[in-house]
Order: structure tokens, then sequence, then C-alpha cells
């Protein structure tokens, strides 16, 4: 196995009933990048050619034109010395070093790839705490979960035409669709549908499923469970930190949910046979 | 057609040849939010359910918790007092009010679904503002295009394994592989071959062509032009501004590509049969 992926024990459903197996998920694990000491940027990626990432990311923010603008990279120690694996600091040389601290200076706010409300949080536990955990007695049969996908393809009109929008429903435990949204950001897609349902007062969402077209990140796990979501099922894969905080959110977490089989990654008891 | 897409004007090339089409995009836009009059986030979005996706945001963020902690949201208007698409102001009330100042004031590094770079350019002339023009004589043929993906997915082992990674890879004009990344985050996957591209002194890449695994975004195609890539393909859709970017920049951009089928949506005249 790559260091990209992880093993992971999950619940099985296809047309012979459902078993516990093991599986593999994609590794996703917060890079703080700090300039000069300062914390510039979380990005939420998958470990392995960090200081290529630093380094792309950098340039495609403009701070550093040259590969001299950048005078060292160097991970974090700990408190023994070691490398820690989760923040990088970085050098900058000459008009480079004044170009960040402009940026910073001037507050600029960085992004980070697909991430979302992570910055400021650079290790997994910081970033697990203070998250709430799902309370909710919700219970659905298989035949709920295998019906979602058609129910989500039915009301995809913009991804008909342009095969380039991610979607996100929300259903109750019947499997009745209640929201739905398109964007080209999954993540947006996940706002927009969680945020009508906030707006009319319906939060938490203790009785529904989330239904989303694409794979399943972090920060999807996160905005489901802020919105008191139970159940997360998606037409993907999640990322190995997705699962992690769905068991720690007591959040029931599905993946490949495709035709007669699902994966459960997470709270397997929230559904039956 | 919906909001959430736009016809484009296209080359496809298949079995029988090629010739110019109608197509039609996913419509990206940025929306920037305002706290209280001050820029709080830009984000990449479809246009459509724009409040519902800055309530969700805010709920995501933890600023806001109940639905009265928004006194109000409007898009700020322009001299003549007619609304603005992409801007939006937010007031927000009591205790949310104060969240959202400390957030402001403590320079929080607030994140952008799928945004990089964008942040604090509101228009899309702004966005478009500065952005390089691509130099480069560089003509492909289409088996060169053809041989691309099956390139790719050769070395994609994690996803093999996971089916929850993104991929990125750079291909000289013989379309020999040079570098390759996958990752969680399509955008950290394009970094990372391009970092270790420039960190090696090798920019720009004016004969070279980027090669992804996923959709492409209008910040995908900023870091290729910013490179001086002047192809970029993908296995997927492009947005729309992902096109108007590079119809700006002279660059080649190439989606669904396929088998013996792709489609290009600018600057065809760098590929032929």
């Amino acid at each position: 196995m790559t260091t990209g992926a992880r093993a992971v024990d999950i619940v099985r459903f296809d047309h012979d009933g459902h078993a516990a197996v093991q599986d593999v998920a994609a590794t996703e694990e917060p890079l703080e990048l700090r300039l000069g000491g300062q914390p510039f940027v979380v990005i939420m990626r998958t470990p392995g050619a960090d200081l290529h990432l630093a380094t792309g990311f950098l340039l495609s923010e403009q701070l550093i034109r040259e590969p001299d603008d950048v005078s060292a990279m160097r991970y974090c120690t700990d408190a023994d010395g070691r490398d820690t694996d989760n923040v990088l600091n970085i050098w900058l040389h000459g008009a480079a070093s004044v170009r960040a601290q402009t940026a910073l200076a001037s507050r600029r706010h960085v992004t980070a790839n697909s991430a979302c409300g992570v910055c400021g949080r650079r290790s997994i536990d910081d970033l697990m705490e203070g998250s709430h955990r799902v309370d909710s007695e919700l219970v659905v049969s298989r035949q709920i979960i295998e019906q979602l996908p058609a129910a989500l393809r039915s009301v995809q009109q913009t991804f008909d035409q342009t095969g380039g929008l991610h979607a996100a429903a929300l259903f109750d435990a019947a499997g009745t669709r209640l929201g739905f949204a398109e964007d080209v950001g999954r993540h947006n897609a996940v706002d927009k549908v969680i945020g009508e349902a906030f707006a009319s007062g319906r939060l938490p969402l203790s009785n529904h499923i989330l239904f989303v077209s694409g794979r399943t990140s972090f920060e999807i796990v996160q905005k489901a469970v802020v919105a008191g979501l139970p159940i997360v099922a998606a037409v993907s894969a999640p990322s190995s930190l997705a699962i992690e905080l769905a068991r720690e959110a007591n959040l029931t977490l599905l993946g490949f949910v495709r035709g007669h089989s699902f994966n459960i990654y997470s709270v397997a008891t929230r559904v039956t046979e």
C-alpha cells in the first residue's frame, strides 16, 4: 500500500447480503504552510510530495517566481527534535520574502484547495476538537439507500447538460427528497441544501440523509455534523479523514452507493437489510 | 437552459474527424461575501441559490447558529442602484455579529470551496486582469491526445486501490510522461506536478501538456497559465470560467478526452488530425 492510502474496516452491502470486510481509503491530512514562521494557509492534502505541493502553491499565488526565491523548506520539529508531518516552514528570499510579508500583512485571504473551516487548526486532533456528536435514533433499510442515486439523477438537470456539476440532496427517512442543489464545487452544493434547511428553521436534521454525487472529504462530513445529519451517503469514495470524523461524531458514512451495493464506513447500525 | 449552464462553441473530435459544434458548460463565477461591509471570503460557485450558499457557508464556519442570527442579505448595488451578481452583503445580529468581527479581526484565513488565488478579486474582470498570455508554438496530433488517458491510468496506483484520488501528469510533445501526482484535491495534484517542474528549473513549460483526471476549474487553468503550459487536457468537463480564461490566455483547453473523442474549448489550432 502506498502512503496515499490507508486500510479501513467497513461493512459491505451487495446482492448477497452484507459482511464486515477490509477496504482502502485515500489519505487526507492537513498541511500548514508557514512563511518566515507565520501561518499562511492550511491545505487539505494527501501526504507525499509536500515540498512540490508547497512550491506549486506559492508559484500559483505568485509569491515565488524563480526556484532561487525559496531559501529553505523544513517540517517543524517537535519537542524531541523530530519532524512533524503536517507543518512546513518555508523561508523565502529577497523580493519573494517582501511579497510574502505583504500578503501576510494585508490579511489576504489565501484559500486552500478543497478546504473549508480548517484554517488555523493544523493537526488532526485540532480538526477533531470541538466537533459535535450527532444525536439521532434514525434507522433506515437498505432499500431507502439504494433508491438515492436514481432520485438524485432524476433532478440533475444541469449535470445532464454539461457533465460538469456536483449535486447534493436531502432526503427524509422515507426516501422523499426535500432539498437539492447543483454547483461546480461539491462543498457549495452541500452548503446550499443545508443553508436552505437552516434558514427555514429545520435544523438539526436528525431524521435526514444527505446524498452527494461525488467523493466525500473531511469538510463535507464536518458540514453534515454541524447540521445534525445522522447519515451521509455518496456515489464515490470517502477520504481517510472523512471516515475518522464520521466515527468520532457518531455519523453513518456510506460510499460507492451504486445499484444494489454500497459500503458503510462508520456506525453501520443505522442501516438494516 | 438553466442559469447553471452556458452555450459554448467548441471543436469536437471523434471517429469521423472533427467539426465546430455548440456545447454547454457549467457556469462558474466568483461570489464575494461581505460581513458588515468587510470582505470575508470569495467562493467560486455556480450562480443560483446564493443566499442558501452564503447561509450554509456561515453556518459551517460556525459564525451563525440560529436563523435569526442573520439580519439581512443583499447583493451590492452598482452606481445606478442595480443589484450586482457577485457581491453579497450580509449583516449579522447580536453574538453572531461579534463572532464575525472576531473572525475578521483575527485574520482568520477563511477558505473558499475549490478556490485558489482568487480572493480579493471579486469580479470576473478582476480575475482575468494581469493573467499572463501563453507563448508557445506547440502543435500536437490527435494521436498524442488520445494516448493520455491510458498513460495516466497506468501509473494511478492509489486510485486503483481507493477510487478516491485525483491525478495530474505532465507530458512532452511526443506524449512521454515527465511528472505525475495524486491527491484528494485536484488542485493539489496540479500544484505537485508544476511545483516539481518549477523547482527543477523547467519553467516555462512551453512545449508540454498537462493532463488531469477530473473536471477543469478556473483555478486549474490559472495554475497552468502561470507555468506557461500551452495545452491542458482533462477526462471531464471544464467550467465556463475555465474556458473564458483559457481563451483570454491563449491556452488550448480540452475536455472529455476519452477513447477516440475529445472536445477543444479554446485555441483549437494546436491540435491536428
